[in-house]
């Protein structure tokens, strides 16, 4: 696995996790925000199935392993300051476990 | 402001901080990821100017302050379990540091 030095630190590290904005290639909509640790990284790379790490449970955790509704990657990049993801996907069927497409759901009001 | 329970509780807890992922308007792009405190959250629902929780230099942040590449927020939404952000921005300038309009600019090698 080829990646940046930022983010081999961030992997390696005590907390050991980065955040992956998921984002659908077709229609460009941001579907969710998941973490990923080393070893999801790796076989998200390997599998092109998005494989993240669940905060909650502490286990990986493979994308619609449960619910069928997998991710395959398209393409896969680092920011700047190597602490972030962008993962580009094919989205099958809906990202959010409450059934919308997409995670984003609850709109917050803006002041006028 | 009215935000969700979940939000709510994130940002009164111990580390206080929300991931941002950052989308310009117009063109759907995935711009950045960054982070807000609860102020930060405030200051830019009220400023409409998109407001972060800078966490190597611990304080408040207002994008393009110094560099004049500021974003105009156009909406901002919750995810599912109101752990993240989705800031839709109009984007003046560029929105990375480096130079380039994006943060996310280098690729991950994925396997064959």
């Amino acid at each position: 696995m080829k990646i940046s030095a930022d983010l081999a630190k961030l992997l390696d590290g005590e907390n050991g996790l980065v955040a992956v904005v998921v984002q659908e290639d077709e229609s460009n909509e941001v579907l969710m925000l998941a973490w990923m640790n080393r070893e999801a990284l790796e076989k998200t790379l390997e599998s092109h199935k998005a494989t993240y790490w669940s905060r909650s449970r502490n286990e990986l955790w493979v994308k619609g392993a449960t619910s069928g509704n997998t991710q395959e990657v398209v393409s896969a990049s680092v920011d700047c300051d190597g602490d972030a993801i962008l993962l580009r996907v094919h989205q099958k069927g809906v990202a959010c476990h409450t059934g919308t497409h997409s995670c984003f759901l609850n709109e917050i009001e803006i002041s006028e």
